[in-house]
């Protein structure tokens, strides 16, 4: 992306979303997901639609196998089972023994002990990224005892801080969605206003998203080994982008929440290049030292 | 609720369906859901289409805590692996401490031992309400060894005596689902010939409707604390209508089973007070002393 | 199917899948399936759609009774818990013991040692039928190390001969599904041309067809009792051209794959006798001796 100034501006970020949104499409990365028995089915459909190849391995004594022969995984705690706990660490192991960007989505943690402990000793085993709603972002910081579950009672800027923290002491970069996703790598901070409030409607309209990012992700990296490739922000970004610009073109077609899922589906596989970045809306900020 | 006579007439039941509609609406009741693989998408779908938020919880040291902070709570024994029997068992404490009114979903039990068991075992812990077809109500009654599994072979008016001794005997409203829907506290039967026999070519059709009664029970028993609320017969009866009005209009526009799931997710998000009052089909009897 | 020479034409395939269609319909065949949590919904929704009744029993201590009640039962390796492992030796037992004919999918086997090895282990316990994409097949023959997970990278025709030689090994009917699906007996080969690209873009497209399969295998096996039936590889071609007709009628009305998904549903179930019979694409040949 050697035409990109570093760091990107906002122009330049939507430039980076449709050449990787291409790379998606050219490269099908093979995005190992570990997620909440919800949303399994629609975040493979996602993946499919976007022209990445899922794979929802959650068993041990493969997961670990599979996250290192992978492109991008995902670990999502919504229903974190023993087996997907173990098969989680696992996975964890084999993602950053082979160098494989993995995400962490920290599902409702804050009143729920099991997952927030989990959440925790994962946060300490270097995601690329991590993605929450204001109320897990804060909870995962340290900052708040969480929301009531996975509805989001906070809004994203008030996670704004918890976020930077949390991108610096981790090193990942932080994507706390909501009607304007702020997404952060502890130095920039760049927001995505596009979406649709159906999103919120659709159960697995956020868990999709992490996969999504995975799929980015690992895009991303291959084309960084070529070096051609975007750095995490770039391609968190970038899912943010695809996903949410697709999203309000299944709302224009929608009649409720069961069509606007179906159309998400259609809208994602159909998405062009040329379509996220001419629809991106997005601002860049920079975080006070 | 002190407008409508009690017991109600059968448009005092629409009319308090509307405005329990409303209450859904505006409290968004966190209903949380034990419940079985098939379904989890399609009932969180259904609820967040129809205004609640869901939260599907089936951990063991989670469940516990959550059913205690959740509006409603549904236990449905679908597939109930040994972690969810564990969590239903702790769910079903943790409502009962908190006083959170909670719905029994017997799937399939009567030749499936384990889930007949658990439900059996269940049943003293106070439902709200009980949801089944004719064959899993009779088998929950004891009075058959059940039918050939999800697929009911009785109809609702043979379990009608199974029903009004299952609700007297648990304290429980009981609903028997069918092409008309019988719900009974043991003292009044109500019956909703308001539906679509679509809703049984759509799995988990039966499943979200359980999902939507704990939501509205939640409802209803927050309006009880204010004095203004529902009893769990007029609850139960309202989420019956509700759901089904919405099945109606979803099956006037659906070409067959999968448009029609799609459908209903939209008119459950569309559906308005009044339209559940005005297309409510109701009949009221009384049980034989 | 005395008016249907042995072995059938192509022709005779095409209308020996039309009266299984109707068979279907009139039995709704009680369908049980151990598959994985990614697909299960969709699954038990195309079973509905076609006619059959589904039945998602996965737990130790009920697998085993049910599948000796059910008229068929696929088992999907897609995510094998322990506990839907043991489920699936119970069930396996029990289908055996009733002569229950079963389909066995071996998800993603290859790579992933725990599913691979239960494979092997369950190809012994003599399927009706094995169902998988070319990479499973030679990875089930021993041919290969496998693809990269559920995602095929070699073409039917590259795993005819390990096709041939599992289902003489086994006794199983062996389908290998792609552009072109290849099904053997050992000694005939029958291709259906049939089908659609949207199937791989979505998520249970080939696990769905692996339940149609078992109910289409149970209708079968029904009417052999009643000197009627269809054979294995008759039942096994019928449920692909079934499925296959729809999708081609489904895509015909898709803007992609999320409404494909939802015109597949509509599709199945509107799907007449005469337009499986009318569309089949067949093609037959010898086994080289």
């Amino acid at each position: 992306m050697s035409d990109l100034l570093r760091p990107p501006s906002a122009p330049g970020h939507a430039r980076e979303a449709a050449i990787l949104l291409g790379a998606v499409r050219a490269r099908a990365p093979l995005t190992h997901c570990i997620t909440n028995a919800v949303v399994t089915g629609f975040t493979a459909n996602a993946l499919l639609a976007i022209g990445a190849a899922p794979a929802m391995v959650d068993i041990v004594g493969e997961a670990g196998i599979f996250a290192g022969a992978a492109s991008g995984l995902l670990v999502n705690l919504g229903t974190p089972t023993p087996e997907q706990r173990r098969a989680s660490r696992e996975a964890v192991a084999g993602a950053v023994a082979a160098g494989t960007p993995w995400v962490l989505d920290p599902v409702a943690i804050g009143t729920l002990p099991i997952r927030t402990e989990l959440a925790r000793e994962l946060l300490d085993r270097r995601p690329a990224s991590v993605r929450g709603n204001a109320s897990e972002i804060l909870a995962l910081a340290g900052r708040s005892a969480g929301g009531r579950g996975v509805d989001a009672t906070a809004a994203p800027e008030d996670a704004a801080d918890a976020a930077v923290e949390l991108a610096r002491g981790s090193g990942a970069v932080v994507a706390v969605s909501g009607p304007v996703d702020l997404i952060t790598d502890g130095e920039r901070i760049v927001r995505v206003a596009n979406g649709d409030p159906l999103l919120t409607r659709v159960t697995g309209g956020g868990c999709a998203l992490g996969a999504v990012m995975a799929a980015f992700l690992g895009a991303a990296h291959a084309d960084v080994d070529a070096d051609a490739g975007a750095d995490a922000l770039g391609a968190v970004v970038a899912a943010h982008l695809a996903y949410a610009v697709a999203a309000e073109r299944a709302a224009s077609r929608a009649s409720g929440p069961g069509s606007f899922a179906v159309s998400l589906l259609d809208a994602l596989a159909e998405l062009r290049p040329e379509d996220v970045e001419s629809a991106a809306r997005i601002e860049l900020g920079e975080v006070a030292a």
